[in-house]
């Protein structure tokens, strides 16, 4: 059985060399050397590590089946060659946004954010994986793990600002943005 | 900060006497004494205890806004002094189940199976209080805690044969049906 479990560990060790972070919205994150990525959920923070963050993959709350279909015929895999560019974006909505019906959700999420229609602009240069957190007691809601090809760094850019500039993104009260490149 | 994380642990002390485990999809659970209900999600099985299930309150996934507003205005609270029957009900949905999109599962679960319309019939009678445990790595997806008065015993049995009669009980593959009275 697939393991749907991932901690995210920053600290001294890992394969990801932090560039930055920044506190986007909200209390920042201690800015580690690396990040290194557990395919489980950890106990314990590992050996000189200043956070970590756990979350799970899970089944698609939002996209309808064209979207779907659409996403999976575009979405590149993790771990490209060429993708030593990666962020990863720690969100938290407001209690605001869970009290929504989840069509409600789904209207500020899609049909007025167009948050499907605007990652998929950036496919295939953008490669995405997202893990929800909310659920595990954790302190954010999503972690999102982004890796591209430096050549697309401006792209990536954009589709940050287009994402932030959303109506869904007046419910994120807290954020955090980590860059890492792939170490030698 | 409102703790939604709860453990259902089956074993040999608690308030709720076990009446009967019967396996009514897939593999049963030993049938303890007692189960006693803890606000938090345990480490460790306690002593005694055959099993533990976790799982985690969360935010509406299907209930539409017109929905909602029926269900908090005829949903009685846990603990009524006359509600002395319980029932814990742990489920496991099949991955076709969650391999469909959103609007595919509601369209299952309620346009197709009308599985919040048959439980507002059975509202105030029957308490209820919906529990996630997929995303936990729990062996079951979702805990549903049921408690009513002796006398509401055969609605109850009228509301379960509703819903197993559903075609979204056909996404079930594990479902076993714990009943319980409150001790003496």
């Amino acid at each position: 059985m697939e393991n749907r479990f991932y901690t995210f560990a920053g600290g001294v060790a890992g394969p990801w060399k932090v560039v930055s972070v920044q506190a986007c919205v909200g209390t920042g994150l201690e800015t580690p050397g690396c990040v290194q990525i557990y395919n489980e959920s950890l106990g314990t923070l590992p050996e000189g590590a200043s956070w970590m963050l756990r979350g799970v993959t899970s089944n698609q709350r939002y996209v309808n089946r064209a979207e779907q279909v659409s996403l999976v015929s575009v979405q590149p895999p993790l771990g490209r060659p060429e993708a030593t560019c990666a962020a990863l974006i720690p969100i938290l909505k407001t209690a605001q946004w869970w009290a929504l019906t989840q069509e409600e959700r789904r209207e500020v999420f899609e049909e007025r954010s167009s948050h499907i229609a605007i990652g998929l602009r950036y496919l295939p240069a953008i490669a995405r994986k997202l893990h929800h957190c909310r659920d595990l007691g954790e302190p954010f809601d999503f972690l999102t793990w982004f890796e591209f090809a430096p050549a697309d760094g401006a792209a990536f850019e954009d589709l940050l600002a287009a994402l932030r500039a959303t109506l869904e993104w007046r419910y994120v009260e807290r954020e955090v943005d980590i860059r890492l490149v792939r170490g030698n």
